[in-house]
């Protein structure tokens, strides 16, 4: 399992991503699910993978030959005129990977689907972010749906929606993710610690801030001590219920 | 979709569940998921069902014609000596009807599958909790797992995790349930109000509180309202993050 974030603001974008995989429970490893690239002064992109790790590590490489092999005649998500070229590039690279690999005869139990999300600014348009389907289409994050997750979703999404401000500070931001992350850590043993953490200045056209989040991190442990008792407490305030007046 | 859940207390049992059912976004109807039994002085039992709504009603069906018929030699709900025999009884039923259909020919998409919960107290035994799987096997509440969730349970489980406490009043319990039901209302269109509340205090052998929480319900309105500003206000209280401090 995996869980990936990838918040849009006002001002930036903040991404964060766990670092989990899992072929059950008796065959875990740590792996990378946040990729960058960066040409400060023309773009910054970000993006994260969920799904079959062989699928999104075939995408990440093919990515990065056509990055590096500058006489290959194929796109390059460093060529990409903008972050719509870069979504559409790694929406067919995906869509390509996971044919390449259905067709390959035997079939996995599980599929070979993925999903990716893309987040970032080329120069002379937006930052923007995509959430990428495994059939190689997407969607854009807007106004009215400013956050995307992928992966394990549900155990933290009800504090995304309840806290998220479009206008929060990048501070704010990490920490409302890494509350998310806690309760989605907490609840399924898929999901772990490192997290990667990117964020992005809107219009800065390089990377702001990156780093990771180790497992004895003690912000980390402080949020997550801290969240226990902080949700009792936001409960303990809310109007108490009475019994005696819903009987029958 | 359906959410149910219930809660093993030390001195008792609340039981909720949501009545949304739906095949297809389009197609959603209320139907009740909360069945009770009760003979004063001898034994309180309740009933939450989530999946196939055929499957689901044919059980409790027979359920019901083998209490009515005093003439049928089948096990009845209400002859079962202990909760654990009425465990065994309602897992046969599940087993029974799944299998039945499943022969019946045309295979449906989403299968047969349902899952119950079962809790109660019959004279002479403790107030039990078990959850049956649609194979007709079952697992019981501890106290190291006190409550069991049904259906969309993910969305409303860390509020669970985090503030359920065996000790609390069925007042807190109560207000508990609602803050995760309301979490999993706002993030799935399958589950919805209004909701079933039956409250069972231990060694009382009867309902002592059942009620139905209606979509108007003004309280379920200000819990609704109230646990975002909470929710907010306890991230507000969590200790700082500082980009600064982490960057490389």
């Amino acid at each position: 399992m995996t869980y990936c974030v990838g918040l849009m603001l006002k001002h930036g974008m903040v991404f964060m991503s766990d670092t989990r995989t899992n072929a059950g429970v008796d065959n875990i490893s740590t792996f990378r699910k946040m990729f960058s690239w960066d040409v400060p002064g023309d773009r910054s992109i970000t993006i994260m993978t969920a799904g079959n790790l062989a699928t999104t590590q075939a995408v990440i490489s093919l990515l990065e030959e056509r990055v590096k092999a500058a006489q290959d005649r194929n796109p390059s998500i460093l060529q990409a005129e903008s972050m719509f070229q870069v979504a559409v590039l790694v929406g067919d690279t995906l869509k390509e990977v996971i044919a390449d690999h259905a067709e390959a005869g035997q079939k996995a139990d599980s599929g070979f689907n993925a999903t990716i999300l893309v987040g970032g600014q080329i120069k002379g348009g937006d930052h923007r972010l995509f959430m990428i389907y495994p059939e190689g289409n997407f969607i854009e994050a807007s106004a009215d749906t400013p956050f995307f997750q992928i992966g394990e979703t549900k155990y933290g999404r009800p504090i995304l929606v309840r806290a998220f401000d479009a206008e929060m500070s990048f501070d704010d931001a990490v920490k409302l993710l890494l509350v998310s992350f806690d309760s989605t850590i907490k609840a399924n043993l898929g999901v772990d610690l490192p997290l990667d953490v990117r964020v992005y200045k809107a219009d800065s056209l390089s990377c702001d801030h990156e780093f990771r989040i180790e497992a004895n991190d003690p912000y980390y442990a402080a949020i997550s001590d801290g969240w226990g008792g902080a949700l009792r407490e936001a409960f303990g305030r809310l109007p108490d219920f009475d019994l005696t007046k819903f009987s029958d």
